[in-house]
């Protein structure tokens, strides 16, 4: 018993800030379960993260999943062609921007119910708006990783949709931030800490080959 | 009657600040009218917007069309070979510049009749100055529309010419603002209101499938 | 005599804060000869500029000639294959930067007699440092042109080697500026004033095909 809560507790990074996450090679295991602030009811949100890969070529990226029981509430991709996109359980929304390498990116995805508003933010400079879901809820009741997308509750990986790379400072709100805030951000200063997901205190479980490294923004 | 009065309010926006516009798909018939604070009898301007688009290649995009009853009085375009150009009813003058794309890109246009200066300014850079048209004037008495070219007086619309994207912050004045004052206005930096088109404030009455989306610059 | 000398008077430009030179056309006609605050015997020199040109390909372009009787004491080029360069009468020192195009670029060029550094700065952005001319000294007596490269004392002009484009805010120091100072003056901020050329007050005369615009900067 007591064994097992030791692994338990070191699988829990306690590092609280500046820490980014390292997937070195392409896995169906390695994955990072991220423990959210407050349920992931939502009818917007913005969601940042700082990404580098050196995947290239027709390969999807998974970057950020959100799956319930039955559906990928929020499954957020660089898909075969380079484009970045989201679902909310169904059809994806699509967005040509810059592509994704080996320099960090900054991204920043935002959605609204109300008008269906969604978009993108590469590196501050925002994508053209697209209308999508309006009207949709997202559901709480599941689970948030990165590094995997989630075929069924938790399982089904499929290593060539694995993230590999570094991926780090997720931050995730409840509404619309505005351009100037994301801006702000993408610039390293500070900025409200996220209400879903605040990269700096939130709990990561890693499993796997994940390396948790420590990092000054 | 009541119902058209209605209707017509519908149309009508009533947001006041960070709005933007979406034209989701390409049409000959999907337009914004814009209603400018004083009449377009100019020697000389600045109009600024933000576009993004994901139209590519060979085509043309109408960006902004200022057409009196027998006149294009001033209409802006990027053109098949992707230079942005304007023209005061006859030819129009051209500018090599950073190609428009789905990221959104900042543009003013600068003309001065009295020497005939005639710029565009792409993301606070300067292209160089063309000698355009000294001396003419932009007459009043006409209407201000995004979204299609008005080949007659807000008719003969042609698809293939449409604009497809998001584009909104139309500002314009009736002098040439200073480069460090458009450099602030793409930063994000509060500058004087447009005295001809100011975008908080200028109502718009839209036409056909185009969403007006809000937003926080 | 009257009229030469009216003739004479409006050749020299006035405005003396501001402005910007469009040579439209390429001619071996039209230069601006510009009027030192001091004599050109110099044995470090910073010289600014801020260029736009919409030439490209396997051309040269000439940017700034310093020329006495029988020397090319310092001239300035863009090179047929795109890099930048400067000859004190002699062979050149190159650089590669990226490329001069038809969005204004800052360009500042140093060079220190004592150390022979020479080094070009590229919109706030410093090349490397190239080793050329330790020891020499500029000599003065001569006359500065843009527009043009005299072959021989201001004169022997060829157009395939012509300035075509926009040309301005052209200061020269005799000292070695700081990369903060011309990193801020890329910004658009004040820094001191050019002592050999200040293009605020630096007297213009205009030959040719040459406008000269006033523009805030």
């Amino acid at each position: 018993m007591k064994l097992s809560a030791v692994l338990f507790l070191s699988a829990v990074s306690t590092v609280l800030a500046g820490r980014t996450l390292v997937f070195p090679t392409q896995t169906s295991t390695s994955y990072v379960e991220m423990t959210p602030l407050k349920p992931l009811s939502l009818r917007a949100f913005t969601l940042c993260m700082r990404v580098a890969t050196e995947l290239s070529g027709e390969r999807e990226i998974i970057l950020f999943a959100y799956r319930t029981q039955h559906y990928d509430e929020l499954n957020v991709w660089r898909e075969l062609d380079g484009r970045l996109s989201f679902y909310l359980s169904g059809h994806c929304v699509l967005f040509k921007t810059p592509e994704l390498g080996p320099m960090e990116t900054h991204l920043c995805f935002t959605w609204d119910s109300s008008s269906g508003a969604a978009a993108v933010f590469v590196d501050g400079r925002k994508s053209l708006t697209k209308i999508y879901r309006k009207g949709h809820v997202i559901r709480s009741g599941g689970k948030v990783i990165l590094g995997q997308d989630p075929d069924a509750y938790l399982g089904n990986f499929e290593a060539k949709q694995s993230f590999v790379g570094e991926i780090g400072d997720v931050n995730m709100w409840d509404t619309v931030l505005s351009d100037s805030t994301i801006r702000d951000m993408f610039n390293g200063k500070k900025v409200e800490r996220g209400n879903v997901f605040d990269w700096e205190s939130t709990q990561l479980r890693t499993n796997g080959d994940v390396v948790v490294v420590n990092r000054e923004l």
